[in-house]
């Protein structure tokens, strides 16, 4: 089946459409908070306080651009790994995140932000916004090389409006703590794109399968990504901390549990190929797995060792993962998942909630200190106990889930319309589809599939 | 017409004779500063103050290294779109900057930092220092592949002299605002480097052209710098303001405007392709071009939604540059714009000026509060008005406008002279003439014109 | 001779069994310290603070993601400048470095940060421990491509071992300063190394030459490593320095240093060939020794042209190396340095001691203050003097060096072993023996040698 690939009106027309959306919002309801308003001065002058450092800018801003780094070159760059589709793995990611982290200011400030009609923003609404879209490039994976850029502004608008939702619920209603976003971005961005990329299903795909996969500089390439992803994971797991220790011991669990993770991940890769070769697929992917898992319980007392158990699970988890369950997924359940992001996101994700459950089930004063366990919990109200918040944060877990399945079959049927230019399956993973690729390609000799682009345009 | 680009005597004698000169210099003028000066746990101890965070390291050492990556690996990857010329482009910018900066300390130090018969430098002036380095590399990039790095010190020596007299006449005479360099470092830069290429100006330059464009890779290396250039310019435009709430409204509006602009640099570009499809050109450039309009007006009260309005415009008008205003300057004014400054650096860094003053006009004690409008402008003298302010900012367009004319044609009339070691019309963009490069691209069959490069030593 | 290079069982057990001590060890081991621990709210109670930022992680953290790019980009894409063997630089670079980090905790831990029976980390134990691993990656690059991962793993607990004795003797018993680890990580890594590399002398490895060089795009992905080396090794010097003007003076010597270093190099590169060409190998590696040679220090008054000089002559002294000395090292003394390594840490990082010494022999009250000096180095004790404290310096130079030779010889006959799946001669400098390589590139003809590619199980 060919669609119409020709996006020159469609394309155009959403970007504008939506970025004139956003101006006139952002016009009405956008307004500096207090640390960022000129007159935060005259707050200051009434604090006993020699210095400018009470603003929260310089607490949060170092993290904040770490996570920018992971969102624009760690998810695009990790998704490079195609032969054929580093533009679109990069350019698209960076158009969809472009989108979603104006549109995510706005759903989270009326969840979160709003007071007197504004949305009052600062630092840490930025880092918000990035966790937020965050969870785009999580399903931004699952249906990469086989989408256009058209479908991902949808996806993007819903998507981003269905995580607020979603975090709204867990955040403010069942007063889970998720600062790293195990269930939040991990596990609901995962299921979302899981479930839109099943929906999404083509059955001959298999005509584009020798673009789906690398050649030696593309997994260079995509190195950077994991990297950067890598190195940054402890200012994402500590970006929205309480300022102090729990900021602290978030970036010290998720520094050891990846530590832990890419040990063995490097163990299963090796041990399941029958001559012990290491694949890049798992040292791209699942020595980040140990991030993604604690998330959840980064800033609570884990403990270095406990970091150190749940990054050794899931690298080993993840590995097996991508060798055995994704096989087993595309072939059975017609989920083609094209970077693996269920191992990496949605398993990884489900044992972070898991984890960060038991272990705000097991806080005590003991360990806590009897104000250091107010300062972490919420504890304020009569009813407030470890076992209690253990049981909320395992209820996150399955509002996640259902939220991300109930919302990826809704995005993804919406998806489906042949109205979006989406690439027919035998042009998947190509970004001759959509982008001006440089002539040379053709003398190279390099994509000898190159003469089997058919162009959809009639 | 055939250079001898043989630089065994010259390249060298060029950078031991210019690092000796900043030895000397630096002996003679530069010293630490209270803040990186041991005798500052003096001064903490008379404070009544439990840290040491009132030195001026923790406010801006992060944002110092944000646009320190920007300098180096922003610009420097930015120019390795080119097939050929990848070396060239990182390493010579590597060069330039390194010792730009060392000249830019000086430069600058004497106008703003001289007490006493000396320079005292700490983390501000190395920020600056990179600044101004800033605008070098954005000329260079008019230049990119035409010169040879003899040509490069010696634009970086005239330069740098230049924009500290331009930076002085505008921050301390005019008392304009341009914390992120709209006018200091953009327009300056782009219409100085525009104004050498005119004057360089190379006939038969269409000799090089098959190289004088990218391959596959190459323009997945060229995102890396985009990307970084992109990420960190909230940082870039927010560096040296005042700390606090300035600081931090720098950042936040650089972010918004940024975001828009990737939407309509998306649009554009692919409302202007006969088949809707991307071009990497304007996804490399001109999704900054926000970053370089908000230079000026960043840290006053943009407010975000006139950031997205500014980036809005900016995408729009630096897509169209790049379609139909490069070829036009190309064809008929003779400027030969390898990079396209003109569409990134000179139109943005103009509106950005205009931005900048205009919203300077529009200050009113309402907006900022008394202590807020005294802090964020130098309200002191008795005659200070918005509308004042206003006018010396439109005057600072004019002036960095005349400062690059003029010392771009005196610049390029230096380097005119036969004597640099330039390369030949048919040998542009090209690696070969001034590095080893690696055997195997013959092989590779990549380059067949490589058999046409032409040595042009005797 | 032929190994069998089939890891299916020593690396995955070699992983496992390491992470498994680790978990336990840091279970019997590992808490937070003050600064981490959810106490640490109550004790900032207690004090007369406005704010949250007396922890230390506000100091350190922004300086210790520095690091981290250093180690894992840094170190990792510095090394990818092979044709064939990118997934082995960046891949087994990740994995000795996961691995070191955790063990550098412990062993850093039991000398320094032990109470009670509990090693208490922190940010700067994390810093620390990146340093330590530095040291290892160092080593890594005499011995890139002649290695198996098994044999990576042995080395860096071997040498992680090593370093932090060495280190004890030096901060702890002869109260060296050495902040940059000019000694302890370059010096100690750089000789450690090439001592290994002269253990395990391949006699035939000219069968494998053909691999050892760069293709046009590895040198664009090792300038990715040079360059956050570069831009981020201020912050390496700095990162545990005393707070305030220390660390404030050592970011902005090593800033001059680099600086200086960049025209040195250039000049010599261009210099040392017949046709002035610039060659890739010095502008990726000479660059950076003007950061290691101040690595002692640059904490210390050496006065921003103090910087500069020791930049200018390390310059040199390592482009003249890689010219000069590396070919004599490998053909008359049996020394096969991958990387250049001697160049770039050997020699730099002797010199660095030496400036270290003669810097800290010249401390003088006028120069730092009374409290400045007692501030800058541990003058408690009663016999203390600038002269004793250079001779302590110095001492620490031939401390290094003893330890890097014993120790190299003790663990350079470990790894000769033909226990470890090493690589045979001919197949040195190839990822294929140890990594799943895409299959296009034997098509592309990029890599004939891999016919003769000679697996090496039976």
């Amino acid at each position: 089946m060919a669609w119409n690939t020709n996006l020159r009106w469609r394309l155009p027309l959403a970007c504008l459409l939506l970025q004139v959306a956003m101006v006139v919002l952002f016009g009405v309801f956008v307004r500096y908070n207090p640390d960022s308003d000129p007159h935060w001065v005259e707050k200051d002058g009434h604090r006993n306080f020699s210095g400018d450092l009470d603003n929260d800018f310089y607490y949060r801003y170092p993290s904040f651009q770490d996570v920018h780094v992971m969102i624009f070159v760690g998810f695009g760059f990790l998704m490079t790994f195609l032969k054929r589709y580093g533009y679109g793995s990069v350019g698209f990611n960076f158009l969809l995140a472009a989108f979603g982290i104006q549109w995510a200011v706005l759903m989270q400030g009326w969840f979160h932000s709003f007071h007197d009609g504004y949305i009052f923003v600062g630092v840490e609404n930025l880092i918000n916004a990035d966790f937020c879209v965050g969870s785009v490039c999580v399903a931004f994976g699952a249906i990469l090389g086989k989408v256009s850029p058209v479908q991902l502004l949808v996806m993007t608008l819903f998507q981003v409006t269905l995580f607020s939702v979603n975090e709204f619920i867990l955040l403010s209603l069942l007063h889970v703590k998720d600062a790293g976003g195990s269930m939040t971005i991990h596990t609901f961005g995962a299921y979302f794109g899981l479930t839109v990329t099943w929906i999404l299903y083509r059955p001959n795909l298999s005509q584009s399968k020798e673009r789906d996969g690398p050649v030696y500089h593309s997994d260079l390439f995509a190195m950077i990504g994991t990297l950067f992803l890598w190195m940054y994971w402890p200012s994402f797991n500590s970006a929205v901390s309480h300022h102090g220790d729990a900021q602290h011991r978030a970036a010290i669990n998720t520094y050891y549990s990846l530590a832990a993770c890419v040990l063995t991940s490097v163990a299963l890769s090796s041990a399941l190929h029958k001559k012990g070769k290491l694949d890049m697929v798992h040292i791209q992917n699942a020595t980040l797995a140990g991030g993604v898992a604690v998330g959840t319980a980064a800033e609570m007392v884990l403990m270095p060792y406990g970091s150190l158990i749940v990054g050794f699970i899931c690298g080993i988890v993840s590995t097996l993962g991508f060798v055995y369950l994704s096989p087993f997924l595309e072939s059975h359940l017609r989920i083609q998942d094209t970077c693996g992001i269920h191992n990496l996101h949605g398993m990884p994700g489900i044992i972070g909630g898991i984890v960060g459950a038991v272990t705000a089930a097991c806080a005590t004063t003991a360990v806590y200190g009897q104000e250091g366990l107010a300062h972490a919990f919420d504890t304020e109200g009569p009813t407030w106990s470890a076992s209690t918040q253990g049981g909320f944060q395992a209820a996150g877990i399955f509002v996640s889930l259902a939220m991300a399945l109930g919302g990826g079959v809704l995005v993804g049927c919406i998806l489906k319309l042949p109205i979006w230019g989406q690439p027919a399956d035998e042009n998947c993973f190509e970004d001759a589809v959509y982008w001006e690729v440089p002539e040379e390609h053709k003398n190279e000799g390099l994509h000898p599939e190159d003469s089997t682009l058919k162009p959809s345009e009639p």
